[in-house]
């Protein structure tokens, strides 16, 4: 009897990446894969396609600002939206505890295809299986795309001087499910920015092409964790900590509960690499969609040592290291 | 507070269905999807493509002739082969329950990764998640597939006098599953029946094309559930029971739980409904591969009011209803 699962193996940090290289790549690994993008992208005769998959076990399924069906669709979507696919055809698989309100299963399914709808995707096939438990739900989704042709996203694509965008205030979805368990004493009053990106980042596409060097949505373990996955060796990411937008509230609860906004998972954000001379135009287009307003420049490439550094306001300097495992697991 | 979920819900039979009508098709209804395929079928510019999506949460996850990995697999390769779709490309949604011991995670990805390959399909996106438990594992598939040009398969093709071709002995997987839990007192001594199918309907579509009429793979609710999905108004369809093969261990093990094998999973069988005149040479083309040389022709359609009939052995009849829920859960 080998070694056990457990809750950080789910977090997204070093953990899940050891568990992903152990026990699935050695039999399951294929370039495609092996690039561990958002998508697998592939060519279907003329067309490059994306295939993409998630599971959501989110808790509790309802949070201020959306549910794990509005979640659900939403993962899906920004998956292939940051591997610049439109969203063509999604399937989803229910997997529902013995107890379920079939109430709340129908608001769920409801926010779900709202969500889908709101891309002008087709919902092609679902599944729903059900299990012993105590009420709750499990989703998974699957989302087929078309990536645009005039563009070429890789993380290779990235050089020094390239700048770093974010969409928006990072972190408001690991606080707002973590304040809704309400097992901490504080309750949430904003909430989760889980939203179908593809409309904010389709006009930044068919403007900037690829001048769009990477993009990617930064879920479990938050933005620094998505930013340390993504630099390659030779270069560093210098992130200039006071431009990172925080909400109020959210910082005042990391304070409290000592939890780092950075490390906490967006479900509604990208995080862009763009060329040094498109990135005032990004940032245009970008506040130009209700759901880019709190667009900024964050940092921007150097040469460097494969390092994420934090720049503090006081001009001092730390490695943002990818966390060994999350305290807080069935974020998403 | 309303209705809540029970674990007949997800029996795959009347229940099942009702659940979907009522808290999904509202919001999700759409004509591909009310087509309650197996798979969800499109077209993409020139090209006819099937998507589909499965959830397995099967228990115990190790089985006599399988496990969660290659039943997970073999699920969603089917659900395209039944649709007439070369399976391209798989996707693996995994949901580990805390305490899962990772020595078996690896058997069910390697065997996961063995049926995958069996087909040529390449594993372009995965997920792993981890909740609390005791050690299970859920497994979510979807699966992109092709469909074959020379197909056209529809329950509406079905008429009179079509044959109806079961490829081997139904309900090993259920029995299998069931014995394999330890808590009836009897053992399995025989394996489920689990399998890839595109091998085996290959050559079937290559050479018969229109002249196959439709094709499904009964799993929950095994052959007669899925009869009675697919029998139309103004039709019947006669099976003859003596007809239909059954395991000798799966007849015993039925008579001794009072189960009846035509409502019991199979998950590496399919039903196929053929032109009378291409019967012989579809059989003959079935039993030509290892998988299908079970095959059999159970009966065949006639004018009638949309009813599944069984004949005896003595020429007795009786309706092959659809069963409200079964006492089974978790068999797939």
């Amino acid at each position: 009897m080998g070694e056990r699962i457990r809750l950080g193996h789910g977090s997204g940090g070093v953990l899940s990446r050891k568990l992903v290289e152990e026990a699935f790549l050695p039999f399951l690994g294929n370039p495609v894969l092996e690039a561990l993008g958002d998508s697998g992208v592939f060519r279907l005769g003329e067309r490059r396609l994306a295939l993409t998959t998630d599971s959501f076990v989110v808790k509790p399924p309802f949070f201020p600002g959306g549910n794990i069906g509005k979640l659900s669709a939403s993962g899906t979507i920004n998956d292939l939206a940051v591997s610049g696919a439109r969203p063509l055809f999604i399937t989803g698989g229910f997997v529902l505890e013995e107890g379920l309100d079939i109430d709340d299963l129908t608001r769920i399914a409801s926010s779900f295809a709202e969500t889908i709808k709101e891309v002008e995707a087709a919902f092609v096939a679902g599944d729903t299986k059900v299990i012993e438990g105590s009420g709750g739900i499990i989703v998974n989704t699957a989302g087929l795309g078309e990536v645009l042709p005039q563009l070429n996203l890789s993380p290779e694509r990235i050089e020094p001087e390239d700048r770093i965008i974010v969409t928006g205030t990072v972190g408001d979805h690991g606080f707002a499910v973590i304040l809704a368990r309400g097992e901490l004493g504080l309750s949430a009053d904003f909430p989760s920015d889980c939203a179908p990106l593809w409309g904010l980042l389709e006009p930044l596409y068919a403007e900037l092409g690829p001048d769009i060097k990477f993009v990617r949505d930064p879920t479990r373990g938050g933005l620094a964790t998505v930013l340390n996955e993504v630099c390659g060796p030779g270069l560093d990411f210098l992130i200039n900590e006071q431009d990172v937008p925080v909400r109020p509230e959210v910082a005042a609860a990391s304070e409290l509960l000592g939890l780092d906004p950075l490390y906490s998972a967006c479900e509604g954000r990208a995080v862009i690499f763009v060329s040094p001379d498109s990135a005032d135009k990004a940032l245009e287009i970008l506040k130009g969609h209700p759901l880019g307003k709190g667009s900024a420049v964050i940092g921007e490439v150097t040469e460097g040592k494969g390092l994420v550094v934090g720049i503090t306001e006081t001009g001092g300097r730390r490695v943002l290291d990818m966390l060994a495992e999350d305290q807080y697991p069935r974020i998403c």
